[in-house]
């Protein structure tokens, strides 16, 4: 079996990571999501949060500043935590086959490892209900949407900085799928079976 | 089961084509692609070739003019095909589940049915390979890669005026793959999984 590591790159709200998790467990592999965070945090000294807020998104104040082009010439925090996340998915990588939820890891492994490389959206709708009844991010109504659309921009600008990919553009996956449509259970099934595919060449 | 029809979109070179009828076969349904073509051709006494281009892409002139605006204001022949099409696809979907390949039927349906909606796309390297050795639509070298990029171009334009829709923009499908990671059976596979598990509910 090749050392193909699994990458999930996934919309806010659209149960990428439960996915993932699944994933892992049907091959048996290690699912790093919130252990980036805790790691980042630790070696930077930075509060998990505050981490968790600045390493896949840009801030509130991050994303104005990116808007103005006023950190464009500054090293900042956000920064030091993408050095930082680079580093420790790097080193989780040379561990050999796991699953990676998020963090940019499709564009930060692209050249040193072979991925299989998985995009997971859904419909907004889901996505509000999953943000408010499930992860509780936000109250129902209004509230929800806002967050939603603030996050997915926050998502892609921070892409639109640190890699030269756009978000969700199909090019840069081996596959996209709607977890509305086709439930998380179908997701993490198809996706096992990609990896066997592209594992047994 | 559901009265479920599925649309592939595909990118040119993407085996799309053998997809679709790789899938209607598993399921037992009628895959429409040529036939398409077929019957806008005897209803409009246009050539089949000359619809077949002027049907999902734009021809050379049809990509200049839209370019700029010049038959904005005029009820072109493409226009007539696109009336037509959107008529016989329509008459298709209504006789009950089948697979259609490409001629913008997801978009055709899409207040209409209940749709799969799949986007089939591929490595530059391998649609290459296809459109000069298998559909042998352009000799190797730099004839094929600018024939496959005009093809893009053109597909692209044509979405733009036909359609609200970005062609290959994930929001627009249930499930997007890619051929050259998956191959042309898994991709089969997956699409006939996401059907039974989209029909069962």
């Amino acid at each position: 079996m090749k050392n193909t590591i699994i990458t999930i790159s996934r919309q806010y709200g659209s149960a990428g990571r439960a996915i993932g998790h699944q994933v892992a467990e049907k091959l048996g592999l290690e699912c790093y999501d919130s252990q980036i965070i805790t790691k980042i945090a630790e070696e930077s000294g930075f509060d998990a949060e505050y981490v968790r807020q600045n390493s896949e998104t840009t801030s509130e104040s991050g994303f104005f500043a990116s808007l103005t082009g006023m950190d464009l010439y500054t090293f900042s925090n956000r920064d030091t935590i993408w050095v930082l996340q680079t580093k420790i998915i790097t080193e989780l990588a040379e561990k050999g086959p796991c699953v990676i939820v998020g963090r940019c890891a499709d564009y930060i492994l692209k050249d040193k490892y072979d991925l299989l490389k998985v995009f997971i959206y859904a419909d907004d709708k889901d996505r509000i209900q999953r943000i408010t009844e499930e992860y509780h991010e936000a109250e129902p109504g209004k509230n929800a949407e806002k967050h939603l659309i603030a996050n997915d921009k926050r998502r892609a600008t921070y892409y639109d900085i640190y890699t030269d990919q756009k978000f969700g553009d199909y090019h840069y996956y081996d596959m996209c799928l709607s977890s509305s449509t086709l439930g998380i259970d179908t997701c993490a099934h198809m996706i096992t079976e990609a990896y066997a595919k592209k594992t047994a060449e």
